[in-house]
């Protein structure tokens, strides 16, 4: 069914131990919609600049990404440049360039207002909010995305946000700094009382855990041992999770809608890394994923319990 | 079957977030041991000064631990004290005083040389290879543990006693300090070529990695939101996967043996944080135990698989 994503569509220069790539497509919003087109078809509500090459445009469009929703603004589109090291866990921003992005209004068109499923990538949550006031929140799941940034600078705000949504995706030092709370499991659990009826942390290389209610589920990363570019990781991730839910037709996902959603999402996030900027997800096979899922699935799978030595407590 | 640990008895002076404790019993190979003998009847073969409190001697036997290798030295035992912070994912040392054990000569003793499992604690390199001596390393499964002290101070013994050993047990960052590969799979892949077929990697809250072949298993950590006390939680992790293996009575595990035993290390040492010291592994129950390893199970099951959208492909 019709999934909705509004985030930032941007023009990206990385560099990586293995390499690097001036200008390529990016933003939060493209790893998103190529992620989760895989599943579901996608509409996008994005800006970009006069400058935006017409041949990013139509990576979108190949994936049938319904761009309605995009506007062209007068200016110079969104451009980041970073570089990772190492273990590739965390980008070293080198410069932001916000241009059109800075001054985003989003607007739902009339066509996507009846969305069923709806994602707000990383953003303003002021401007996140602006979308929840154009969609019909009863009749939709939605999901917000948010960054160490808006939680120092703008905490207000994300909370009266968060209080609106039905599902928070965040990565683990950021749900830290947003509830004080060191242990992810207890994080995870305020989060719940702050209006989220799921929440989803982003722990990277180590996979990410799931809340709902009273549950916990925790699911490995899909162990990777070639990784190009983390640039997206999140993004494609949170793609894959909200493209698998939103091809389960249900609005009210079950939790085990949510756990194979958590597992589609890592494992269409593992694709992401393995090379620069969204290429991967570009050339993705559909077989390719449906490999990749099976492989984890039997990963996962532990046969027996443990035998207990006979008189085995000391009490 | 018989298995065997040679490693620290030591007496721990623990400070976390949740309180302090003074001098309680500790030292890798009595949280080993504690976790292991769950499974299986454990040997133990360590040093501990005239000062050992008889009471913790008792402990161990308790749990059926065969004390017929443990020494005990004029001097005073080995003792530690340690801080844990915040997210708790690493100790700060206070004060090491390794007293009896810094001259530690492992002596095993005849009835134990039949051991068909083996687990070397983490400690010198050249001792290891002292017991490595004196048993028949082609009749039993060896595994070592290690820390980064060794890989910084002694890496030619380390690597040389790494090449007549079964399996290494090692974390994350020792791991990379290791092999100087960031990427924890490539990483792994590595220590495959320096001797031993089984490699664990232990990732604290984040679960463990475990490679033997071309096969890579990622398995969580069960999500535990009351974090007492980390203190030997890579010990009993050890612990209970030694102990595992040891109940399948093969001295080759399979790859199931192998992934089986992961994660009941895993669900062992989740026991072993949730209270000072030992004293939650001291107290356990064989139906806590299972009753846990049960839900972890449950927790990894993930139900059917992903609907792709047809036409999904870009190309």
């Amino acid at each position: 069914m019709s999934l909705l994503v509004v985030g930032s569509i941007a023009i990206d220069s990385i560099e990586s131990p293995h390499g690097s790539v001036p200008e390529v497509l990016g933003g939060s919003a493209t790893h998103f919609s190529l992620a989760a087109s895989l599943y579901a078809p996608v509409r996008l509500v994005g800006v970009v600049g006069e400058d935006f090459p017409g041949g990013y445009v139509d990576v979108l469009k190949q994936h049938d990404v319904d761009l309605a929703g995009l506007q062209v603004a007068p200016g110079r589109s969104f451009r980041w440049t970073g570089r990772y090291e190492g273990a590739m866990a965390q980008a070293e921003t080198l410069a932001t360039e916000l241009n059109v992005f800075g001054s985003f209004d989003p607007k739902v068109p009339e066509s996507f207002r009846d969305s069923r499923f709806v994602f707000l990538a990383n953003g303003v949550p002021g401007v996140q909010a602006k979308v929840l006031d154009q969609i019909d929140p009863g009749q939709s799941f939605t999901v917000l995305d948010t960054m160490n940034l808006w939680i120092e600078t703008t905490r207000h705000d994300l909370v009266d946000v968060l209080g609106r949504v039905n599902g928070l995706v965040i990565n683990d030092e950021e749900i830290r700094q947003l509830t004080g709370q060191p242990n992810l499991v207890r994080a995870g659990r305020v989060v719940l009382t702050m209006g989220p009826e799921v929440v989803i942390v982003k722990k990277g290389e180590h996979g990410a855990l799931l809340f709902k209610g009273d549950e916990v589920f925790a699911a490995p990363a899909y162990p990777i041992d070639r990784v190009i570019d983390p640039t997206g990781a999140g993004d494609s991730f949170a793609g894959g999770f909200m493209g698998a839910i939103a091809s389960c037709e249900r609005r009210d996902p079950t939790l085990d809608d949510l756990r194979r959603a958590v597992v589609v999402g890592i494992v269409t996030s593992s694709f992401n890394v393995e090379d620069f900027g969204p290429a991967r997800l570009h050339s993705i096979r559909p077989e390719e994923v449906e490999e990749r899922y099976r492989r984890y699935a039997d990963m996962l799978r532990v046969e027996g319990a443990p035998t207990l030595r006979q008189g085995a407590s000391a009490t």
